[in-house]
């Protein structure tokens, strides 16, 4: 029960030249389901990506950032659902290095050019064999205008899939950004993992890139939770393929940058939240503005704060205007010198607090009408600076708990 | 439906020579029903306490800190339930600076001998008018062996009770320790708040008191959690009559100093383990021992991770031995450079993750006998320093929602 997600439809998933996508049915845990990815690079495209910070992160993320680190052209991708290859050790390193050789040597290209990604449960191992036996279908059905195929290729506990496609026009080119994603947070049982792999036929230098990967993942994929858990294996990886033809963005200051940055990070944001509406039993969709901070980290956290909260996630469930958990989630985010005084709180457009206390126009019945909609905004002013941060977040309702207590029962 | 958790009986709650305690019905949010606590303490008695850092901090604890730091004696508390008296604005400060006002003058001390504590609802304000009515019923009520009552009158979602004496021998004197508390975490609704309150007739000397405070708070009530909510009422108040005649306890180094302190934090133990018990909609008490870690600090960290994923607190409610999400637990807890291959975990007796991954001996139904229990304990094994911390949590089930996304509507 996704909250207002349709799934992309194939014609409006533009084709990215340089990028071709199959998919192939391995049987990496269950059977008759496309459960293997695999992207061909061309020759000259860039990669940059951010990953998980957890210190038990997955076997294939170690090996993405150590190919990565190498220096050396990216030409492939290879993405696998059922098994997470976390929590496996040094056979799950083994297993990895395997699958890129394999990889490799049905496109003709070194293992090190070669990209791992695994999304499933963890601490059981991946049948190497049988990934290395579905690889040559998944090549054989590479192809330009596979997205909407991947897209679904890579859902684990998605309920609907995730591709978008946008367009800007840099230096008198259009330049074309399409993305696909896969759920997090909505981690089911072991089913691990926010993936997001999102191309663009402009030409990026690599440091520009750099950035931009980390700018897009700030305001998207890092700023969307569910339930507050980061994955082993969460992936945001940015391909440029140059074959727009466009003189290479080299540098954050110029105008192609800016105008290149904000198309990739509307496709990261729309990925991002379709993860959200997605989430495992949400019912509301809630987008958290906090303005006013001394810094932009700062606000972040009183975002994540207030949506990792369970009682105010359980109040936004109930569609319960209960200003008193979101004020508590704002004095809980550690911003040790925040003065309440100085702190607004808006639901929709209603001033519902400040001063430290309840506003004093503020009405039940106004927050009621705020929180009624699937799609709630709540607004915080710190009243200390100028910077701001939103998050998205979704609701915490019965089958939230019903998901993730019953699955292996 | 708390987990192993009786109310105690009367006669097994001693008295503290010093301390009186008398309970009224004030009516302040409902009838019929005793909501205020007067605890009256003898001259001579020392207090120390530690206090929210939840920035949106109600008015009794700005109160509290203020007479507090102006280092004149203590001699009396005054506790009411209904209304916290949080995000209340300056309105909330002259009310509990009133109430101080009207316990003052029934007991014939001054208003800054009075600690004020209130918990209920946030964001309404009190009715002090009320409160002060009920002010000579709870005096003239004060008696020595009122601890039992007192307990009841602290409730607010409390299903039970939590009181509790423990003695110890000093310098060859029997010294008592009793002390009352009540749920946090269990936040309903706008129902915030955990208080602990805990007296001996030890003479202990002021930066003693304050010292043993801090000790005992971090292993007792800063080490349970239920949904990781700080509320801004949040106080745990100790109090030395020093009745019992004893040389002050003037330091850390002393046996006599030890002594006390291994009774205090028992008493303080087994109260921040009844809140976890009494938790809403609990059905397992779960210890989380973390060991070998660089500082206690960074095991409370992990604990605390641990504790806090809705994803492991769901497996519990599930009896799901669900390894991996511990461990995801474990590497979300912002430890830059835990080393994995050093981390092991023990469900119960059974060594269940060693070396990056699943321990090759470990059995599913291994993990299903430690898991099936309403107690469990997991211990995780950093590897990297002598250092430990315990966390007592308990898990996450339908009824949490239900009785938090149901209350107001």
């Amino acid at each position: 029960m996704a909250v207002n997600l349709a799934p992309p439809r194939a014609e409006d998933l533009l084709s990215i030249a340089g990028v071709r996508l199959g998919t192939a049915e391995a049987g990496i845990r269950k059977k008759d389901r496309r459960d293997l990815l695999v992207v061909a690079l061309d020759e000259g495209a860039r990669v940059a990506g951010v990953f998980t910070r957890n210190r038990y992160c997955a076997a294939p993320v170690l090996v993405c950032r150590e190919h990565l680190a190498a220096g050396k052209p990216v030409r492939a991708l290879v993405v696998n659902t059922g098994i997470a290859n976390a929590g496996t050790g040094e056979a799950g390193l083994a297993a990895a290095r395997a699958t890129c050789e394999a990889v490799g040597r049905a496109l003709g290209v070194e293992a090190g050019a070669v990209l791992p990604f695994s999304t499933g449960v963890i601490m059981e191992h991946l049948p190497v064999d049988r990934l290395e036996a579905g690889i040559p279908a998944a090549v054989a059905a590479l192809r330009a205008d596979g997205w909407a195929q991947a897209a679904a290729a890579i859902m684990t506990t998605d309920t609907v899939p995730k591709a978008v496609s946008r367009q800007a026009v840099i230096d008198g080119r259009t330049i074309t950004v399409t993305g696909i994603a896969k759920g997090a947070g909505m981690i089911q049982p072991n089913m691990a993992t926010m993936l997001g792999f999102v191309a663009t036929d402009a030409a990026v230098g690599q440091d520009a890139l750099r950035d931009l990967v980390r700018f897009v993942a700030d305001r998207s994929f890092n700023a969307v939770t569910v339930d507050g858990d980061t994955s082993t294996n969460d992936s945001f990886l940015l391909v440029a393929t140059g074959a727009a033809g466009n003189p290479p963005i080299v540098g954050e200051g110029t105008a192609e940058y800016t105008r290149l940055a904000e198309c990739v990070l509307e496709v990261a944001q729309v990925l991002s939240q379709a993860i959200v509406r997605d989430g495992e039993g949400a019912t509301k969709f809630i987008t958290l503005v906090v303005e006013g901070g001394a810094t932009r980290e700062e606000c972040l956290r009183v975002g994540k704060s207030i949506a990792h909260s369970p009682l105010v996630k359980t109040a936004f469930f109930a569609s319960d205007p209960n200003l008193g958990r979101i004020l508590c989630a704002v004095g809980n985010a550690g911003l040790a010198d925040l003065d309440p005084a100085q702190v607004t709180l808006h639901l929709g457009e209603a001033l519902v607090a400040e001063k430290g206390g309840r506003a004093a126009a503020y009405t039940e019945a106004q927050g009621q009408a705020a929180m009624a909609p699937a799609e709630i905004t709540v607004r915080v002013g710190l009243g200390r600076g100028a910077e701001t941060a939103t998050v998205w977040t979704c609701d915490f309702s019965y089958d939230y708990v019903k998901i993730n207590a019953d699955y292996r029962s």
